[in-house]
């Protein structure tokens, strides 16, 4: 199976780069995860990206705050599926991460999730290898049969809560 | 190969949508393209989803404007990756459907593209299909090569148009 | 009387939510509170909607945070009043939801309070229940009174605190 | 049949409260339109709000730009749901407009919906309205199907375009 | 010596409006303070506001938080100058007290002072006084000078903190 | 009477300012207009507000776009009550202007308007010299109430175009 | 002298940039202008970069829009200081762009100018050469009193119209 | 060698200046710091600018929050580089500061640095003079290579931390 990498521009971002980990782990895709930083060690970033595909990678996840150019910066040494997660920094809300990780020109796409939107990352990396994987797209659809039966749990816990709730004078 | 389906909100986002089915027949890869609704026409839409990988697609495009719901619903009936196209409307410059393309909340990822960038959004897809596709990849590679060249090929007419300029008095 | 159902996209939504269920208990209009998700449990959600004319419900109200759909989703399948509350999440303060719950598209109306306004959402639900049910729309007339008194009386009680700080040194 | 007010807060919104009114008249909806201002005539639109249920109406809808403060006062001397429709004027693309019509604080809903969304804010009204009234809950479910068969409508003309435009060379 | 009224649209406002009360107190000027609400109390603030002038006020400062009406109101009310405070509230960073407060239509002037800026707001009402008061002109003269002997005297303490720095190892 | 002086950042806001100085002349204040800027002639724009209330003038008007630093620059250089005009230029919509002009700090007010809102600028002047002058209030009041006849006549036009369309088939 | 590099993302920034060129040839600095992508010509930029001191290069001037990536990639890659413009482009008003440059993080910074703000880029690198080149620092001295005599003269133009527009009757 | 001032607009301002203050004496670039206010001492801050380069200092660096006017002001009074600062106050997470510090007209450029970046407003300064001191570049050259070495110190810990995780079952 292809691996992932999961690449953060600070190791400040590990807290929220560890549930992209944890859902690739859970699927049992093989996956690397560096600190690497399109400004602080380009080269480094950029050679990473380059090699990638021929590394036996199949996909990029790339997580940076502020002026977000990681994800970007990779985009432009490789083909490979780049996924950007905007992180939110101290100021402007993740508003900066977002804009400069998602407005990318024609020609170069950057695949972006949520504001820390880790786990999403993960779980498209993890759709676009089960595109040829038909066990991880089996596992993909009893995920979600699973959330579907996670949050019906839920609702019933809410409605023994409400209920007792009544009871009360 | 997978197909590609590149869904729209409205027939009038149809002048960007153009650009996503242009790119992805410049690349050989099948695709459909039709108007569905999250709003007007949601069971549509979603059977749609529901269907689309025992149907052979490999990947939903979905454009979509204001509060552009579309991808994200398509996502909540499919396990297949989803990319999601913000469209700008005549309001609020396209920032209304930029976050709700890209916010989703975790288990339910969309590939967020930037404002009206069909372009991407293809792109993207066929990034996705190469993955276990060779042809693909190659010609992906071939492609960015061509983007290099002509990018060169820009800044040397560059060089000339300033040089008749410095020539004039 | 027509029931009001209050809808939130997850559980976590319910400290917010509680005070939309307060309001229409004071005003004895019936209700019933469920998690469903737009995105993960979203044949429950459409089908509670599609359903809820007939179950006897007359006003829905969908609380979500992030890129709300809920709200809008629920509206796709129902001509009933769909009334959204933008919750706010742990980023953009909101206004990921405010947009994406009320920059909704021709023909599908969403009713839309401020962020996090549960209580304004319950009293909405009630002033349309209140415009066939002449018991109700006393009831609020009566409130609204009640409302100018207390803040006449918040009023008063900062004369005396303002008097007092005058006689002070 | 309870009457429906639609009122703007300058005549140069008229070309948006057009489509509130056409789609009243559609529906059989009688409706009066006024121009009255929260800062301009406030005496006049106070007292209209005031006087409006005893009037005979069911619904107040108010459209007005830049700090629209209408639908807020309007909602301060009614009981009835009123209902904002944020007008865009020449800065700021209708943010402001939005923030000043939805943000109502707790005690005094307005209904509000997207920026220019006069024909939502019409659809809104007969869906209160409706809830007391069959045949114009009737109405209101024949309206969704003929929507639904319109984007059906298109798509079919869609793919003869596309299929007229796969056969040339 | 006109009096200064300074309305607030809750008392949860008074930590912010009582710096404004302060600054008023400090320069001499007989001030008023009361919560009234553009939304919950509407006829009591209109009164108010049209009563003003008669009542011996010069100044009328407003703050209000989320969709602040209540400067708004006021004006439409009198002729005597309004002074807004936007109220940062819990969503939003004060952005929509901002806009509510100061984009006001022509003919309705409101004179708007930063987010929870209570202190300027007082300084710009005591400015207006002093077109007719040379005690106060002077007064705020004198401030004006005691202001940079202040900030001189900060930089004096900031030198020789700097200093005892340098000396450290 | 005091002066007013109107002054602008460039000569090319001219188009906005006009508006004021036609209210101003309107209203019988003298005044005068000047194009100074707090970055290319600060000198000049400084002293001018140091010494404009010995030269006559009660009120400084200042209109600027971008990162506008005029008004809070003069405000730093007076006590006179100064006003500021954000402009819009041709980014971000004018909201640059706003917030460079709004977010003064404690101790040196600008009353700010909305974006472009010269007329409003020119009343608030009035309004503050009106209070130590019956002849400029009696004139304030007397075009509120012409401006009230105004929206009325509006409405009355208003209802019988209405009329004439309801006359149409 | 050092030359200025000025590089620009797309050839379609041209006529932003052109002012940057026109001033820095007004002032005899010798610069070279080229069309060079951080995302699709990756490695020319970053060697270009990597090579500009040894070449002679004192000041790199970048502009791009959108995700503007340019500045801060080329800034990774050299110790010379590096200028951004960001451009303004079809959506979100140059907001993505301005962000995109300026919220760099801690190590290395880009120094940014206004959108579209390419004669202050200019101007910002000239003011870095002229620390060591007094003839520049006397020119750029001799142009800010030329700026403020243009001021002057457009104020004095202005009090002729103005004059003018008085005599009318 | 040239001095750095550090200005800021207000004493609570040092905590963010301080790491600018560090990263000059780092790099043994002497240099002052000063509380002066754009708003509160106008005559200090302009004096200090326009003296600026006759007392030995190439680059001021203005740090300041709000409608942050003080790099803009000062930049008015000299042709030195002007590095800006926009700090973040209590509201509007610094956006304010970052549009009133960037948007400067062309002909007074302000060199600004992300929202509270104090060390890359210092290492700007330092890359300015290291124009014409070899030194200082060859300093800069090696802290970047020990900037890599630090990322690649943190990626190498990264991976034992993960090699360790990994072996807990």
């Amino acid at each position: 199976m292809k691996k992932v990498a999961v690449i953060m521009g600070s190791d400040s971002d590990l807290p929220i780069v560890e549930k992209a980990l944890a859902e690739l782990k859970a699927y049992g895709v093989p996956s690397v995860c560096h600190v690497m930083s399109a400004h602080r060690t380009p080269q480094i970033a950029c050679e990473f990206a380059a090699n990638a595909k021929k590394e036996g990678f199949g996909v990029l996840i790339c997580a940076a705050g502020m002026a977000a150019h990681l994800a970007g910066v990779m985009a432009g040494h490789t083909t490979l599926p780049v996924i950007g997660i905007p992180c939110k920094s101290s100021n402007l809300d993740g508003m900066d991460a977002l804009l400069a990780t998602v407005q990318m020109p024609p020609g170069i796409p950057v695949a972006t999730v949520a504001i820390n939107g880790a786990k999403n990352a993960a779980l498209l990396a993890i759709q676009m290898l089960a595109l040829s994987d038909e066990t991880l797209a089996a596992k993909l659809e009893s995920e979600k049969q699973a959330m579907i039966a996670g949050v019906m749990q839920k609702d019933a816990a809410l409605q023994e809560k409400l209920a007792a709730l009544q009871q009360q004078p």
